[in-house]
């Protein structure tokens, strides 16, 4: 799924891409899904021209040998680091010397993915967020052993595919946003299975609490806002009572033996008909023109910095 | 700050409302606060009469007395056991025996505050979210010595306020939606702490990843949109990487102690000029308006459930 949304946004930008389906039936599949997404974009209004025009710089193969003349290899299979050291070692078999090769882990670390590569100082993470074609979040990683230029060579052309990137300087499990959110998942679970919620209900006040202000500021600027003092109590009083467990909740461990795929095969948290899954998807693709827009209205005009005390007192 | 917003939107739903401001100069304060919240709810299209239509229905005092036949009082100072527990005492020698007493409390739980009442049957929680008027989340709270009748019929009367509220049958510190937010300031100032990020670029990607979604789905449907196979590889890799620290981060006593108060004097940990405070503010009205009706537009019409597997195997 992340390999053609990854794709289109690529193409949306003017890039020619060589995508590698290498799994029997995968071929069709990202074929019929990419020219899905299309349609999405263009319902939102993101094309500025013909779907075929832009289809008509995208070539499906299952053959690794045509990412020859590549400058840039964007890895997205399975998170597994033996799965993803095959292809690596496939790539690096036919790409040019100084090709860079990335990948959109966001589960392994980039320094521990870069010791099977042969000249791992090319290799870096690039972290996009779903759907990759409308959103501008991007977090692009060095690893202990990547040299900085090619790091920086796509965050400046990352701002041509008109995302908003961060650059890592040090590469940490789960980069910035991820271990912000998986903290939540962690506590999310543990209180679920307390019963003292539900699923459901965590999705209700996130929508409606969380969902209500995230999209105009962000933690800092909404303590600013709600005023410090009271954070500092809270703090005080909620840091110690918040779960600190290590293990994967066992409803995890369960649905992935059941083999549910979320919204794919309408099995995860929720489960989903034929119907709801296509409808959520299309008005996800609405809801993402929506709120790119209203981003873009409001993020722009900001000149406050941080507090210089804090930089002294650094 | 939060009682003037709590006053407005209960105007809004055509109550009448006695405020007290017991402290010198608040009355003064809270009544231009309460004013220039009216014209940003004026010019979000808000307001169905006119704003002196509205004000009418407010009396602004410095008497408890006034309280007498009021049927709800909601407590929202300052985080403080004793403060509170002296505003209750005042309270209760005032209000009809069956008046509900609520505090919105995020930091104490209600179970412990409703040790300091007379009649501890009738205290509840009202959490609500900043800007009150303008969110329609709602936690009510029961403490373990709540009578459930008022919490339920706060509950039912919470509707006629435009709020979407979920009904808490346990206490638990910092409820649902607040454990979690906290969950990820802990994590955030960890790893600005560690150098690994900025508080700058912890709000830039909650702005553009979490932003980019949160109002539209919550942290499960999101699991379900991207794949939940994934997830669980990185829940593994990431949890225990993740801090669990117990103490207040220093840079927070740090600003307490500076005695900062974020936008409301300019000093957080960002610094604003007079103006960008204002701005601020502002432009957040405008915003809630179009992601209180982009929100609607987009959350009412889900019909999915939770997993009937999951249930069948708790």
């Amino acid at each position: 799924m992340m390999g053609s949304s990854i794709a289109v946004s690529l193409l949306l930008s003017g890039h020619p891409i060589i995508a590698i389906a290498p799994i029997k039936g995968e071929k069709e599949k990202a074929n019929l899904h990419i020219r899905k997404l299309f349609r999405y974009c263009d319902k939102s209004g993101l094309l500025s021209k013909s779907i075929p025009a832009y289809l008509s710089s995208l070539h499906i193969t299952e053959d690794f040998y045509e990412l020859k003349s590549c400058e840039l290899i964007i890895e997205c299979v399975v998170e597994n680091r033996e799965i993803k050291r095959q292809v690596y070692e496939r790539v690096e078999k036919i790409v040019s010397r100084d090709a860079i090769i990335a990948t959109n882990t966001s589960a392994i670390p980039i320094s521990i993915l870069q010791q099977d590569l042969t000249f791992p100082e090319r290799f870096i993470g690039i972290h996009w967020a779903e759907p990759a074609y409308g959103t501008r979040f991007m977090e692009i990683v060095n690893g202990s052993n990547s040299l900085p230029l090619y790091a920086n060579w796509v965050y400046e052309l990352a701002h041509e595919w008109d995302k908003e990137p961060t650059l890592l300087k040090k590469d940490i499990r789960g980069f910035i946003t991820n271990r912000l959110m998986y903290a939540e998942f962690r506590e999310a679970f543990f209180l679920e299975k307390c019963g003292i919620t539900t699923f459901e209900d965590v999705d209700k006040a996130m929508r409606y609490d969380a969902g209500s202000w995230m999209t105009f500021m962000g933690l800092f600027e909404r303590m600013d806002y709600i005023g410090l003092d009271d954070f500092k109590v809270i703090f005080e009083a909620v840091f110690p009572d918040l779960h600190n467990g290590d293990g994967v909740p066992e409803i995890m461990e369960y649905l992935v033996n059941k083999e549910a795929r979320g919204t794919q095969d309408g099995m995860g948290v929720y489960q989903y008909t034929k119907e709801e899954a296509e409808s959520w998807e299309e008005s996800f693709a609405k809801f993402n023109k929506d709120i790119y827009r209203l981003a873009t209205e409001f993020l722009e005009e900001r000149n406050y910095s941080e507090n210089e005390f804090l930089e002294r007192n650094k």
